[in-house]
Order: structure tokens, then C-alpha cells, then sequence
């Protein structure tokens, strides 16, 4: 079946004969290049999976980064693909093999699909899977479509009282919660988080329910700390044009953090903010990379070691982590609500894709084509 | 009581006068500036210490750097400051409260002394104590002296069959316990060691005792491997003049690593070194820094991001860390009687320094004034 | 100086030559036999330690314990000993090294010092001491007197806003901290507490700060369990009498264990709770022992075996449980005002004893002599 | 296609019409009530499956179990199923998506299929698999066939120096591998093991691999304890007809354990191997359960909760244990040689049943039909 094509500048929205699409895609065709393509609607292979109408999809800095670079890394964009992998939606159809999810199920959708079979996966690492499967990572397509496949045990049944707006936010949710995972963050602990983006300002939250003392969210940018301020942490600090030692020391100070902090998680990816990190945490402290950033940056390797840090990278998400983040959502102990701070019409998916790299907002989702 | 004193260039040997000495010190002045000084014998204060008649002590890179700059980082010798921290001796005195150890006892000499109060000692860190008091750290002296004072428990009684010049290398080879302990070494897992001096090979032979199924020696001198090539290892490496990237997969390659070493431990603290180790790894390796070097040194730190390493510092040595050195030579796991490559009289102590800058041997004992 | 003795028999209340005490103290002379002793005022000896002047304690089953049976297990009141170990005071006197405390300061006393010197020490974990005095565990005088020796580390200052009252149960909360802290128990899990004495009730708060999402507290008297319901628990369960898996069947089932729950504490001692809680969890949960009880009993080992579930006991408190009691109550997390059902003058502390024992309100504490 | 059916009275071995047989299996009836079907040959569904030629099983407790009871616990011999779950064979099939293996291949064959998708699995837990398929546990047939079919994954291929007898042991070794693992056996630990059969001689072998410095054997049988002696133990132990606390106290002098064992791990099931493994370990030790008993047993409760112990459950063998027991045996650091005491032809696989038990060797192994 061939698929219908539709250039950008035949807007959709005034197409009545898009209407009743099979299932429109937003592909990226190359830098800066996306069209919408009406692709085949995907047919059920194996009895485990399901089909899941796409309802919100978020977008973040790696879908921004293919759009504008058509690469992330080693990442190469060749063939057209479908962006987005931050979403949420409705099953439409069940494998025969399928037993907690029902047609009409609101879920979650964790968007990458381990092989189950290599060590990682069986060690209970199928983040680290040598095999995966990742939305909107060349070569496979994102969930910007109107349908989606995924297995049963890769979609979380959203609550009732969990709108799909939010259940889209479970992805850097879960990445948040990974984080903080890697962190071992525990009650009574200080935080130091560098980045107050969507994930930053994540981390912060789930690092209060993780029963952090004291969470400081660290960035350049005034107005994300005034959001900050009111938005899971017990205080905020801007950095000042100086040695990242001294900005240590007065975080210490400010902060009555004593011999240095217990946990610092970056996720900012700037080498300034890796710095600070390093320098204001105690002897034995752990400090988690969660932000990308350049591949090598100056660090200053001699504090870790004398001061025996623990350093971690954090990449993804996987065991526990979307089951979690529904679960923190669900008892209200993190809020992701307040991060949504604007919506697009399917039709106007680019819009969310300029806004983003604009910095617009914290977090713009898009909505379904039949939403 | 005055101590006498006595200059490097009247040589003590001949002088007889020295013979009846009471504490004979070396002590450093300043930068190349040592002298020999009769302190008094200590008295013993704390009922639960003892006093160790020094027998022989190991010089390592760290002495040798406040020989040749007077200080290491922050730490800098305003004071004159007896050197060593390698020691074994025999026990001459014991205090009132001393239950496990009597006069004649041989033991290897543990030479931090922690604070036993701080949160990092009462967390079992004690590596990490806030007030540590470490031998020839200043403003505290060192063990090469006629004798030295430490707590009952920072003694460690020698099994007749490990002799006193072994008990002088338990202090490096707990240093390569705690590294391979930080390191999470077990059974069956590839490990790539990274400087093949005493440290670095320490590390080779713990991690070949804690069952490591692969352990390769990489360093910069052929002659370094030569020696690594017949101890402890599995195989050696000479890295080549390429990128990191490169030396990494040929040691991957060359040592069937398949998708990465399990772990990689740095002795060398060479920034190549460092990059090596990173890139080496498998997704979900640990590495750890056990070698000094340059404070700030570029890193891959997405390299470490994106394999979710677990990166740690290690600082000394800890809880149970020379208890377990002393088992691993006591069963014949650790061979460290071939890491001793010299040894000169106390009168000569200088002479090791300069053995040791010149890095010829492995491993320089000095004797005590009275062996 | 001998100390002047008071029969229980003239009431202190009414005895105005003892509004002048020293050292006024309430000692164990026998099974049910206790009397009050004007001991001497104690003198600082180590520089490290302070003098409070005891303000508030609570007692608790083991307190009683040994007034009613002169032993526990093999620890045998033969001497006259002070009773009390849950108090609270204002330090009176620093020695000359105390450096965080001054005259004045409020604080929770931690009542077992460790010798600092033995491996459980050096390993962090001090509660494990070979050699620990405890107050109230013979030979070692309790804190039920006017004055109080303690090393400046064991004890914590409170803030402004928690009351001395509230101090004295941080003694209960860090039994509940280490308890909570050994079943690891994490964010998203559920948590089965058997028990709901002071120290049930507290680790059902505790587990709650800890971020469970499920907390059951169980209890065989209903009016405990109608506490409970307030305080700290998602649910309660009245076991029936029936067997032990029945219970847990039904206990999944009211709550939505699916598999079986995360955790499950014991802090009755009573063996048909150890039955159910193993028996209530999910293959590879946690359990631990808390509660003190008969030495053996019948114990389902082929379902702990086949269910490969860890195990643990927990044994009064250590490393960091203290200080992170104090900020559980500082920050709001857990609540100990509630449980404070009582208080008694010091001069009728048997009282206290006799209520306990009754098993009247849930935590009765004593005054101090001059408070 | 019907399966010819052979009774046990006409014996194979004189039957030359069945040297043809196409996948000859011995199948449980009912209680001591085994026969032989000429089953049909396998055929692969699954691309990332594999058929291996059967060539050696060993027998053990469990099939056994089996074959006397018609069950174990609440795993009930309904249908005919096939025994055996230990073995080793030559791959003979693979299929399309079959990477690592290739028709020739000499593997051990680990007999439990998990199902990959449920938490445990994903957790890194696949050994307490929701939905697990394990050979020769109802309803699941064995290996004792000419052919079966596994999954890539759970084959692992033989080094040419380790025979296919030996690629049968790999099975109770990966059971002792889990143990050892559970157990956290670390290098210079003291580590007890009850129980001298097949399964705690192979825990003793691997906890001397792991590095214990000392590993003690205990049975009741002294030929047992005759044959440890010189298989990876230190020493052995025979218990005297007395109390737990006895035996325990002399294990501890007798073996220089000082303040008790670091690791006690149960190979036999008995009640006062239990209870003597518990009183065995000092302040905070490991105990594991690895031998199946009676469901109930009395237990030192008090004693495991005062003394803070861990104590865990080990099922089966989970990630990484069958290629750790295959690296321990190319390595040299087990031999699992000497455990095969006797091996009997497929014709006579009931004999190794009768063997077993009577307890005559340690490891009788049944040789394939055509080997």
C-alpha cells in the first residue's frame, strides 16, 4: 500500500481529505526537513504487543537535535524517519497473548524496545540492551503517528486521575527517576541539581520524593530558577562568573551543606556545571551525569579521586523506572502537570519543534491528528 | 631533651658516636633538603598504643614528591617532617589496654590514624576521616625513625612465614586492595590495569586473587611489561601512538573483550591512560582512578554517560583493607617478595629517593637504624 | 561520697531535702524492686565528652523487661543499675575538645557507645560492637538520673522547633530508622509492618518518608490498629484466626499485593506474624526482624528459600540513624508528638513501668528531677 | 505421528529395532513408574531457538524426588513428562536468527526458559520467573531425550578442553555458583557449608574460587567428609550428637574463627545444620539456604535478629551464573571431574535413579542413546 504524501505547506488542518487518514506520520526527511507521510496502519505480528492510538507526544532535545543536525553522535539520520518518543495514548488493538491491557486503556508508552535475549538484558540492565529497539533513533521510526506498536509489558494503564497530557510526561519522568536511581539518593540527603529543564526540574521532584533534605536547582537562566523556586526545591543558586571552586563554596555556604553535598546529578551537560558538581560534594559523595553535552570537556579528575567520589552515567531508563513515575504522579508526590506549558495541533508538530530549540515554555507537547 | 643532629655529609655509618642512637629520624627540611635527627623515644600516652621499633620501610612516588617539591596539592612541609609511611617493625612496648599484640610481636604498621568520631570513620569510611593523621602527611612525621607509635588496632601482627621486608609492602598492596576492591573486581570478569609500577601491579595480583579471569598490564615501558608479563597477568599491552579510541580496541580486540572489559583501573594517572580505560569498557564497566596526576585533564565524559560507567575515585586504604593484604600474602595469592629490588642501609636513605626518581628497581626498602 | 538513699516507700514529692539532689538517679535493685539514689554529680574525664542534665525519657519493653524479670537473654541484672535509655537533655557541661556543642544546647541522647576500635566499628557498623555500653543493659547504668555522661558525637542537637518531649522519642525513631533502612525499603513499594507498638507505628511513618506507597500496619488489638488507621498507614489488617498463608492471601488481596508485597517487618516478635510476613511476600522481597520474642520458634524456611528472600534482623541503631530521626521529625516527615500518650514525674517513675507494663496509651515518658 | 511405546521389561539394549529411534525418551509415569517413548524428533520454531543432541544428564535430589513421590511441594506429576535437567549436548539445529552457534557446537544446556517479560525478568531475576519452563518440573518435560530444544541464550559452548560429562556438571555448579553469589562470598572470608553431597562440595569449591581463606565441610557421614578433604576445603567437620551452640562453639575454636564465621551456607536441608550454620556466624554474617528440607523447621530467630545477620534463600541460577560455572571449570579453579563417580547407558537411566538413591558415588550421569 502506497503511502499518501503531504508536503508542509499544504497545511492539513484545512484538508478535509486528511480527515480520515490511516495513519499519518511526522517524518523527518532530513536537516530541517520533515513532511507528513499517511503510512499503512501497522498490523499486529506478535501476540504480545499492542496497537496504541497516539494521543500526546512531548518533545525534547534529542528530537530537536536530529531536526536540526540530522544526527546525534554516531546516530545518522539515512532513511526518512518518524520523530517523536515521549507519548501517550489509547489501545486500539491486543495481541492474543496480551492479558493486562484492554482495548480503551489509557497508557503510558515506553519507547524502547529491548531484545530480551543479550547479557545486559538479562542482568536486568536492558537499558545498556546491545540490541535495542529506540524510537526515533535511525533507523527506527518515533511514535509522531497516529499508531504506534509496542509489547504489553512496554505500556504503563495510566490511573484514572492521570490525564494523557500528563501520561505523556512519563518519559522524562522515567528518565528523571533513573537518574535519582543511579544517585542512590536516600532520605535526608542534600541535592545538587545542575539544569533546570524539563529533566532538571524532574530530577529535582523525584529527589524530594526519594526524601532528599535539601534540593537546589542550579542553571544561568533567572526565570527557570524563578520556576524552580516553586517547583520541588528548597532553594535555587545562579551560578557567578567565577572559578567553579568558588561557586562550590558558596553553594556549601548558602546551603548549609557542611563538608560538601551528599548527591550531585548534572543535567545541563556544560562543563562549567560537571565542575561545580565535582568540587561541591563531599568525601564519598555520588555525582550522576544525566545532561549530553560535548563529547570530552576538562575535568578535574584529581578531586574525584582523593575525594573518592562515585560517578555515574545515567542513560535512558529500564527496570522499574515508568512504573515508578506513574506511581509518583499517581500519589501526587511529583507534579508534572505544572511543566506542560503548551500544546500544538498535530498538523502544527514543527511549531513544538521551534518553539523547543526557541526555549520557549518548559515543555510543548502535540497532540494526536484525531485528538 | 635536644636532639642531636646530624648532616648528610657526615656520613653516619662511620660515625660511632652514632651507633647508641635513641630515635634516629629522616627528616625532611625542604625541597631536596633532608638531615638525620636522635628525636626522643616516644612514651606511649594512649593505653591502647604501642611503640614499633621501625625495621623497613618502602619509598613510593609520594615521598619522593615532597623530597623533590616540598608538598603534594595542598599539602605543603612548613615544618621539618620525619618521611616514610611503608613500614614494618617489631613491637617494643605495649599500653595498659593492648589485648592482641605483645613486645616482640612483628607487625606490618598501618600509617593513617583516623579520628574514630567523624561521620565518614563511624560510616566505615574511615579512609575518608576528617582529621586523619597520616604518616608523612604534614604536619604529621613519618616512620623513618627508630621507632613509631600507632593504636594496638592499626597494627597488624606477620605470620612467621612473611618476613619484615614483605610486612614493609603491605602498605602498597593494600592501596591495590582498596583500588580493586572500589572496583568491585569478581570472579570470571576481564580487568585491564592501566601503569605497571608497584601500584599497578598490585592491582594485577589482587584482581588475579579476587578470581579475575582476564587481568592485561598496559604500560608505556616494554621493560615494565616484560616484568608484569611474569606476574599476575594474563597479558600486557603497549599502547601505540594512535588516538585512545584506537589502543582501545586493539586491547579489546587482541584480548577477545568482546563488547568491553568489565573493568579498568588506572595506576598511571596519564590522561592517555584515562581515555584508554574509558573507551575500553563495556556498557556498565566500573572504572577506577588510583593513580595521582595532573589535577584537570580533558575527559569522554559522554563516552562514560552514554555506557552508564560507574566511575570511582580511590583514596588510601580502608576497613579490612590491610587485614585482607596480610591474608592474600599469608596464603601465597600475593607474591610481593618479587616486587623488592633493592634495599639500603638507614645512613643511605637518600640514596633510595634518588633510586626511586630514577625509577630503577620496583620496589627500594630502606632498613631500619638497627638491622 | 555515698550516696544518699530514698525508699520508694517516702514519696520524693514530698521529701523537700531532696529538691537539692546531685545526681538524683532510679535504680534496678532487683525484680520489681527499684529505689532512688542520690549518686554523685559525674566528672568529665575524656575532652570529647559532655554532661547533659536529662530532661525527658521514655521507657520502653525492654525497660520493663528487666524490671519485671532482672534480665534479658543472658544479660543479667546483678549489680544495682540505672534504668532508662530513651531521654533527651540540655547539656550542663563540655569537655575542653567538644567543638559542636556548647552549655544550653537541647539534645536527643544516643545511648550506646561504641569502642570505635573493633571491626564492626572500623566497618560502619558500630552497632555491631564487640565491645559496646549500653545504658541499661547490665553492667552499664541507665539515663533515668539527673545527669548524664556522653562523647560530644552521640549526641544531637535539636532544633528550635522540636520540643526536649519529642527528643526523647528519637530513641524509638532510630530502632524504627534502622529497621526501615535494613529492609532497604525504597519509593513505589509496599511495606507490611507487623506490630503496631511504638516502634510498628514508627516504622510505618518511617517506611512512608522512605516514599512507600503502600504501608499496612497488622495488629491482633483492634483499638491499636483504629491508631494506626491515623497515623502513617495507607491501610490496617486484623489477622483471623486461621493459618498463617490464609492471612496472606487475604492480605494481598485487601491491599493489591498482586505478586506479594515488597516488604514486610516484624515488630511484634509473635510467630504467626513472622509466618505471615513471610508468607506475604513476593518472590525476592525483603523481611526483617525487629521485634524481640521467644529465642526459637517454627519458621516456614522452604517458602524463604523457594522465594529467595533476603532476611535480615536489625539490631538497635547506627551509623546516621540519629541524625536522620532528628531531620525525619525537623522537616515534618514523621510525626512523634502523637505518640506521646503521658508523662509521668520523676519521682513516680515505677508509674511509667506499671503503664507500660498495662500496655495503657502507647508511649509514656518520665520527667526529669528538675524539670 | 504416534510414539512407539517401549516397556522397561524389554530391554533396550537387546532391541536392534530401536538403534534407530528418532528421539527416544524416558518419561515419568507415575510413582517409580518410568518407560521409554520413541517420541517425535523436535522441530525449531522459534529462529532464535536451537535442537541439541542430548549426550549426558546427570541425576539429582530432585528427579529423584520425582520419580519416588510423583511430586515436589505443590509441583504435582499430572501427565507423562520426560526427566532430567542436567546435561550437555551437541548442538544439531539451529535456527535462522542463531548467531553464536553453529551445528557441532558442544554446549551445556541450562534447563530453564524464562519468560523475559515479567518484572523479575526484566529485574535482572529471570530465576524467579513469573512464568517459567523448567525441564522435568511439571508440566514441563526434560532433557532425558534424544533431542531437545533450547534457546541460544540458555546453550553455552564448551571449551574444547572441558568434556560433554563435564558440560553436565555445569548444572549443580551454576546451583553452587547462585549460592556462593548469594551468599557474597568475598576473597579472605571464613565461609561453613552443611551438607557434603554433590551440590555443597561444588559450593565449596567456588568459595574457594571467590577467595575464601578458609572453607569448612560439614556432615554427618564421615566418607563424606573423607572425599571433601581433599576437594576445596580447608577443613571438615563432623557434628557431635549435642546442642546447635555446641557444635557451633567447636567449629569456631577448631577452625580459628574468633568471633564466629563471615559465611554459613545449608546444602543439606537438616534442621540442625540450620540451626548450627546460624550459630556459626558472627555479628552481622551471611547465611544462605540452599538444601530443600522439611517446609517448617524450628529456627533461632532471636539469635539471627541480635546479631543482625542476613540471611537469604538461593533458587536455581539466574544472569551470568552457567557462564561463570563454565569459566571456574576452564579456568582450573573447579574440578568437577572428580564428583563423576559412575555413568550408566541411556537404556539404563532408571539404574542412575536407584543409585542416587542409595546414595551410592556423588554424580552418576546417564550417557545420550547414541553415545
Amino acid at each position: 500500500m502506497a503511502a499518501a504524501q503531504v508536503g508542509l505547506d499544504s497545511p492539513l488542518e484545512n484538508d478535509t481529505s486528511l480527515t480520515d487518514t490511516q495513519n499519518l506520520s511526522f517524518v523527518l526527511q532530513g536537516i530541517h526537513k520533515v513532511k507528513f507521510e499517511d503510512r499503512p496502519v501497522p498490523e499486529l505480528k506478535n501476540p504480545h504487543d499492542v496497537i496504541i492510538n497516539v494521543k500526546y507526544t512531548g518533545i525534547c532535545g534529542s528530537d530537536v537535535h536530529y531536526w536540526e543536525h540530522g544526527s546525534i553522535g554516531s546516530f545518522l539520520v539515512k532513511d526518512p524517519m518518524v520523530l517523536g518518543h515521549e507519548s501517550a495514548g489509547i489501545i486500539s488493538q491486543v495481541g492474543s497473548s496480551v492479558k493486562t491491557l484492554k482495548v480503551g486503556d489509557r497508557v503510558a508508552m515506553e519507547p524502547g524496545i529491548s531484545c530480551r535475549r543479550c547479557e545486559p538484558c538479562k542482568a536486568g540492565k536492558y537499558n545498556l540492551c546491545e540490541d535495542m529497539r529506540f524510537a526515533a533513533t535511525p533507523p527506527y521510526d518515533g511514535t509522531l503517528a497516529k499508531y504506534y506498536t509496542l509489547p504489553e509489558d512496554f505500556c504503563y494503564k495510566l490511573p484514572e486521575h492521570i490525564s494523557l497530557q500528563e501520561g505523556a510526561l512519563m518519559e522524562p519522568l522515567s528518565v528523571a527517576v533513573h537518574i535519582v536511581r543511579q544517585a542512590n539518593v536516600s532520605p535526608g540527603q542534600s541535592v545538587v541539581v545542575f539544569g533546570a529543564g524539563p529533566v532538571g526540574l524532574l530530577c529535582c521532584a523525584v529527589a524530594t520524593a526519594f526524601g532528599a533534605s535539601k534540593v537546589i536547582a542550579v542553571d544561568i537562566q533567572q526565570q527557570r530558577l524563578d520556576f524552580a523556586k516553586d517547583y520541588a526545591t528548597t532553594s535555587t543558586f545562579l551560578p557567578g562568573k567565577v572559578a567553579a571552586t568558588e561557586n562550590a563554596e558558596r553553594l556549601r555556604e548558602e546551603n548549609g551543606l557542611g563538608a560538601g553535598a551528599d548527591v550531585a546529578i548534572d543535567a545541563s551537560g556544560a562543563e562549567p556545571s560537571v565542575h561545580t558538581g565535582i568540587h561541591v560534594l563531599r568525601n564519598g559523595g555520588t555525582y550522576v551525569q544525566g545532561g549530553m553535552g560535548r563529547s570530552e570537556i576538562q575535568f578535574p579528575i584529581m578531586a574525584a579521586c582523593s575525594k573518592e567520589l562515585t560517578i555515574k552515567g545515567s542513560f535512558r531508563y529500564g527496570s522499574g523506572d515508568y512504573k515508578l513515575a506513574v506511581g509518583l504522579v499517581s500519589s501526587g508526590k511529583v507534579d508534572v502537570k505544572k511543566l506542560i506549558t503548551g500544546t500544538v495541533k498535530f498538523e502544527q508538530a514543527e511549531q513544538a519543534f521551534i518553539e523547543v530549540k526557541a526555549g520557549k515554555g518548559i515543555k510543548t507537547l502535540i497532540a494526536g491528528i484525531d485528538v
